[in-house]
């Protein structure tokens, strides 16, 4: 029986250009689901695409994962197609894994005549189990023949790469290089979980610009930073986390080498909104998630110490349960801050909540007026603003409440 | 309403020996309870007494643990006494806070006729409401007066400093240094939590062994990374976490100053034996927790990684709400050991739960019995053995599993 879809969900797949260069294929290979849906989804690249990546850091590493950074390393930055599938991770699968990669590589690559290195694969699903790729391969040829650029091709994609998702993620938008307009739009699937095993994150992102693969994959893991990477539902970290950004190139402005240049500058905007959009939508399917959380941190050493403290508030599950029962519990976010390891000064500290200053110079305000504060914890939408009060770096985190939902999700599913 | 005593506890408080030269009182000072409970503790030492401690990571630590540092720092290693309440932390209470330290410290110093660097304090409850000293100082010289070394002293005590631990926490152990029979035994509250801001742990051990404070440091440092360093409920580091070590020297035994001197290799085990016991006592009483949990890493690449792999696993939301729904799901043990950051080997790694081996050489063992896994994960204690096969790095974690009952009691007691 499938989940509710979440009370925090947009209210419909949003309308995506179709981005030239760009096609999509779904089709119900029965990967897992016995239900018929669709499961895998083939996206092509015309030729000259240029590609980046950014993957889990996790240790343990799902074999497309592995294949991936191969390919980009070995392919130059260039890329004809993307093959994912939804029911299996295709992680935790020893040497039988990476041949059913290399399997799903050899088919596509056939199909769409490129090389091995110009194909890259996602998997998410159950861990452990071995990948049946000739349940995907068979269907490899009808999927190539099936590719389509029009704007109804999105949502099909991205319903396909879902688990446990209760809703498809999508965003687009537009940015300007030296006067050319450009166009950026992507899908995204996670982090719902159902099936106590899956737990991965899947981001496909598209563009018509030109811009040269290394500038790409700068672009992108700068944009990722301050997006995917300041992101969490529990704290748990994907064996499969796979973010890829293509450049088509059919926009005709002008490439751009140095990822610094300031004719970048609003596609480093774009991409922020379209990367930071689709995570925000993860966020807004995290299991058992009613409140989402925003959680601003000014005053810190440096930007990278401002995101650890705001990730330490937001991965407290006393945080996160006190959220959940509506209680503005700033003691729980002090003792975050302080467990985060990064530099803080207790007397400087200063907390608000939905606006309203709670705590100012390590102590709480004398008389504070909690009615606003109580009416801001009812509502769905939680934000939290802490000023460590040392430094200049800031950072913004988004995370969802702990709530008996997630619990149902997560242990009562199987007994 | 107290919480049911947890379906962990030990079957009874244990009944702990004398430490000649240590004294205890107790008594209720209605700091915050208006129960008539007890809710301070004084714990006397003759003079001449050593102390070592260690304290909370957290950047922003209550004032009492500022004090202790300081007065370790400027007493030398020595110390007459430990004012210990429960029901406020003194936590996030800025100049106040010192303020209200202070004045703890004056009383007590008073009263005993000893130097302010002599006494130490631990304060646990409330995080951001000011300490109302004057609840305490004004009994100091009542709990001066009151002070008793018979064995049935110590449960009061170890009653005293609890806020919503559901059963009082003490254990005790002996030892030879050099042929001459030395004791130790101790008390520790933490960690549940009913009032939603109240996240402590503090320990009190005792020994009427001689161990010059330096020495007695560094056993201390040492025994706690292997004890309370390796326990955990939910990954949150309090503000005012306190393990304090004093050493009377009553037991007449040659001062051996070389931490490393094989003559107290039986004290190591000592302390190991009885910080475990009371750290363990404290996981048995975690929020919510349903089942124990003990996690046995090896073939890291160190003792460090080892407990950094244990410890993703133990914190992990996933691995613990799988072991609530009595699910041997050991896919999420490998993505918690992949998170972890520690070098391991995805095609190395091995996997046992309750003593049988599910996973080998990064697979899933072909058709192994699930009879006696799934019997083993409806029992009160649960085993897990990672082997990551790099190194021969060991450590063990204990921790319990995540359950409704933890979402009841830290988000739903207050709405």
């Amino acid at each position: 029986m499938p989940l509710p879809v979440s009370p925090l969900a947009p209210a419909r797949f949003p309308d995506l250009p179709a981005i030239p260069g760009v096609r999509f294929a779904a089709r119900a290979c029965a990967v897992r689901y016995t239900t018929g849906r669709p499961d895998v989804a083939l996206m092509a690249l015309d030729p000259g695409a240029t590609v980046a990546g950014v993957f889990t850091r996790s240790r343990t590493a799902a074999a497309p994962v592995d294949w991936c950074r191969e390919a980009l390393r070995q392919g130059g930055g260039r890329a004809r197609a993307i093959l994912v599938n939804a029911g299996n991770a295709n992680a935790f699968t020893g040497k039988r894994g990476d041949k059913a990669a290399a399997d799903e590589v050899e088919a596509v690559a056939a199909a769409l005549g490129c090389t091995h290195h110009e194909v890259l694969l996602a998997s998410t699903g159950v861990i452990g189990e071995p990948l049946p790729a000739e349940r995907i391969t068979r269907h490899v040829d009808a999927l190539a023949a099936e590719l389509s650029d029009a704007p109804e091709a999105w949502e099909p994609a991205a319903r396909a790469i879902m688990t446990t998702d209760t809703f498809p993620k999508g965003a687009s938008v537009s940015a300007e290089i030296d006067g050319t307009r450009v166009t950026f739009a992507g899908i995204a699937k996670g982090s719902g979980m159902i099936q106590p095993d899956m737990a991965t994150m899947l981001a496909f992102a598209f563009t018509d610009a030109a811009i040269p693969a290394a500038t790409l994959q700068a672009l992108l893991q700068e944009a990722a930073d301050r997006t995917f990477n300041c992101i969490t539902v529990d704290g748990d970290t994907s064996t499969s986390d796979t973010l890829l950004l293509a450049a088509t190139g059919r926009a005709g402005n002008p490439a751009v080498e140095d990822p610094a240049d300031p004719r970048l500058a609003d596609v480093r905007r774009a991409l922020d909104a379209l990367l930071g959009d689709l995570a925000r939508q993860v966020v807004r399917d995290g299991e058992g998630a009613q409140k989402f959380i925003t959680i601003r941190v000014t005053g810190a050493e440096d930007a990278r110490a401002a995101r650890r403290i705001g990730l330490s508030i937001g991965n407290s599950p006393l945080v996160k349960t006190a959220i959940a029962g509506e209680d503005a519990n700033w003691g729980r976010v002090v003792m975050a801050v302080g467990k985060a390891g990064e530099r803080a000064d207790r007397d400087r500290l200063a907390i608000a909540v939905g606006g309203v200053t709670i705590a100012r110079d390590g102590e709480a305000v004398p008389d504070y007026d909690e009615t606003p504060v109580a009416a801001h914890m009812q509502g769905r939408e939680i934000d939290i603003a802490v000023d460590v009060g040392i430094g200049d770096g800031a950072a913004t985190v988004w995370t969802c409440d702990l709530t008996h939902g997630y619990i149902d999700i997560n242990a009562d599913y199987r007994s």
